[in-house]
């Protein structure tokens, strides 16, 4: 690959679509297999993969769940147990049906998600209040048969985790709910530097077989939305559905309460295209599995490399992940391969930096250049590293509000589908026809109802009918 | 479940395969689902499954090998490509016919093992020398439809972790294949305890494939083996059959080298049937979730709930995994559940401990107790953890070893079958002829050939020609 291959990528301004294609190739994340629909996720993208759920599992942890592994199949019979949920997931499911030489009495479902072998096992392992609650999660792969797919953010395999947990009340289930949910905005917003809108999915929206689904919402830079985590509170349906009961204190039989929370390989995709620029890949340096490149220039006998690798080691054993690239390929190569991978902080050192005791940090998400003394380097990339984080979430978030606009009437509706790109916030009355509707005539859905504008009294953008919603409406992924 | 029901396991004299299954059921590590042959792994399960993934990745990682990871199916015409691969691994996998509502063109087998994933991206991203060595590896779920199965032991989906390396030559493919043996050889002695021979396959029970195998044998306490993990030398047969090739230094055109190697959930099986006794599960210190447990006996005003936390406290700082175990249950019924479960020491603390400043410890392996002055307990327990995977280990390896016979005649092998039980050495021709005489009369098959063994002159046991190689015969699971 020469320098301009590497730089040659389609500007994310021309071509969207081609520009997340050529950054999630020529950033070394995946490659295509001769399966269709599924993809290869390399060592880099995997990196970011195991970064992930390092951090998530941490929290999970902290917050006392314990990780389980079910089956990867479902049987067929077992699946249609609650009606909305088959519904929802079967016109979309691998199936196996022979195993070795033999048919199988019964076929198989490939799992899109395991809220029904989680039931049975509850079932099995819950006979008291004493045995409540139960905090499970699982990682896993799972399958769902997309016609249409894209690296990261559709694929018919992906990995995630599902979290299933089992209470006593609904208020306790209602609170888990709503912590996990939050537990992935402030990741997607802290570590992923991702601003997103949490709020509640409306009815139409909200999964095969919940009471209620909650969202983080991202905006990608092209004003698309990409649902970027759920999670579920279920009420007793699946408990009814499967006989999920226990004893409470007073002895009597009760169905459970519980709840189901999700988090894909599929936000890797909402990353890349919030941060991205027309250099590639933009990481924050939270999730980076490389945090600092240090290039050394003109080697030879001059101590350049030497001091490299001395900034590097010195770096390391402040758990800041560093790497020497010293291949013979030209600076401006290395630059613009570095770029294209999206580590956060470059060092670039020569020998007339030797002599001066300085050298050079340039930081990705810029561009910016500055020289530094050697003496304090490690200092200020630690601080330089912090302001990158920062940056991206703040420039992130400022693009995003800048693309939310408001309407009030079904004209101003269309004149913002017209003239602009992102979100559009407006009352609604609730009416599953509005919702078609608006879905018909703009292409746009209820990405969710935020939380602090859950009542809003106006008219319904749609039929002018008193309204008491605000809903985000938008394009999505 | 009372005391009794706990302590209500098979003798692992009397039945030992129902002895087995109801230690995985009864110390909570895996439940059975309704899908045939796939089993559930709970909680306390899958933290030892955690413990092992962290242990062995880290190994990985300090050894340069980068994690991916690969479609969960593979197309059949893809698994055709390598011949002896696919009649290996075709009469026992599952495949998916339809996607949704359709059927597929090609039929999709579910991933028994990914080679052939591998190969054909090798293929796409290796170039040049320059590209050499890849050293990749992939946590998964793989699936074989075995007709019988067994938790840990056999099951229809198992989880694992398969390297999968690429080299410039022969030597540094072979190299690398002794490496990860050597691995796990380790962490089977240092960490599970678990004691191995390892050596090579014969030509008849090499993988599918490969054009060496190399394996660690375990010996299970009733006699029978365990393939407790293998790495295979593949020669160029897949990078020939895949078309995988490199520019060498002189820019000639070469085909590549490759191994993989592999470590799966089976381990927990070969472990717990190292270690367990007739109170159920025996975990070594170094791979046990909970390393203590304390038992507080006779509550009240005591003083007695206090003092645990603060040994437990104490204990979390130096990091050793402890839990304070204050139920309601009788203090013999919480001996029986946390004996059960395998917990190395259990610390019991009752009023009268407390005046005498001391407390007892119970240690696991051998149930023997002890008491010791509370100033020192944390000492104590320390040197106590160290003991006990020792002893572990000496103790199965005394066994095992007392349990390894030498046979030089068929008569010899013949009275030996009939009345021992364990391994059997035996020099051996290298005829497949013989060793499939062997198996058909005595149902055993060669484990390996054990690398401090691999030159042994001698007359071939069953044929009686001349023979340069030992054999250790055995039973297997």
């Amino acid at each position: 690959m020469s320098e301009k291959q590497v730089k040659e990528i389609t500007s994310r301004d021309v071509d969207f679509a081609k520009w997340y294609t050529d950054v999630c190739l020529k950033a070394d994340l995946v490659d295509y297999s001769s399966v269709k629909g599924c993809m290869i996720i390399r060592p880099y993208g995997y990196a970011i993969w195991e970064n992930i759920q390092k951090e998530l599992d941490k929290k999970f942890k902290e917050t006392n769940h314990q990780n389980v592994y079910m089956p990867l199949f479902i049987p067929e019979s077992l699946l249609n147990k609650e009606k909305d949920h088959v519904k929802g997931f079967a016109p979309e499911v691998a199936w196996v049906t022979h195993g070795g030489e033999e048919e199988l009495q019964e076929r198989l479902c490939v799992r899109p998600t395991s809220e029904t072998l989680f039931c049975e096992h509850f079932k099995n392992v819950v006979k008291s209040y004493r045995d409540l609650p139960l905090l499970y999660n699982q990682w896993c792969n799972v399958v769902r048969w997309e016609k249409t797919t894209r690296p990261f953010l559709r694929s018919r395999e992906f990995l995630w985790q599902e979290g299933h947990t089992v209470h006593e009340t609904k208020e306790e289930a209602q609170e888990e709910t709503l912590r996990m949910l939050n537990i992935y905005g402030d990741f997607l917003e802290d570590i992923l530097a991702v601003p997103v809108i949490r709020g509640r999915k409306t009815e139409k929206e909200k999964f095969a077989g919940a009471e209620a689904t909650y969202t983080v919402e991202a905006m990608m830079y092209n004003g698309i939305a990409i649902q970027s985590a759920t999670s579920h509170y279920f009420g007793d349906n699946f408990s009814k559905a499967f006989g999920v009961t226990y004893l409470d204190k007073e002895n009597q039989t009760k169905y459970v309460y519980q709840t189901s929370w999700g988090f894909t390989t599929r936000v890797i995709g909402s990353m890349i295209m919030t941060h991205g620029d027309d250099h590639g890949l933009v990481l924050p340096p939270n999730i980076a599995p490389i945090k600092v490149v240090i290039v050394p220039i003109g080697k030879g006998d001059t101590g350049v490399l030497d001091k490299s690798y001395d900034i590097a080691k010195d770096l390391k054993l402040a758990n800041i992940e560093t790497i020497v690239d010293d291949s013979e390929k030209s600076p401006g190569f290395r630059f613009a391969e570095n770029e294209m991978k999206g580590i956060p902080v470059r060092v670039e050192i020569g020998p007339r930096d030797i002599s001066n005791n300085t050298c050079v940090l340039a930081r990705r998400d810029t561009l910016e250049k500055k020289e530094v003394s050697l003496d304090n380097v490690k200092e200020e990339i630690i601080k330089l590293l912090l302001d990158i984080q920062e940056s991206l979430f703040m420039k992130a978030k400022i693009r995003r509000d800048s693309m939310i606009h408001q309407a009030s009437t079904m004209d101003e509706l269309n004149d913002i589908i017209e003239h602009e790109s992102g979100f559009v916030e407006a009352t609604w009355c609730g009416s599953m026809e509005c919702e078609n509707k608006i879905k018909e005539l703009y292409g746009i859905t209820s990405r969710c109802i935020p939380f602090n504008h859950e009542k809003k009294s106006g008219k319904c953008i749609c039929c002018g009918e008193d309204a008491d919603t605000l809903v985000v409406w938008g394009k999505q992924y």
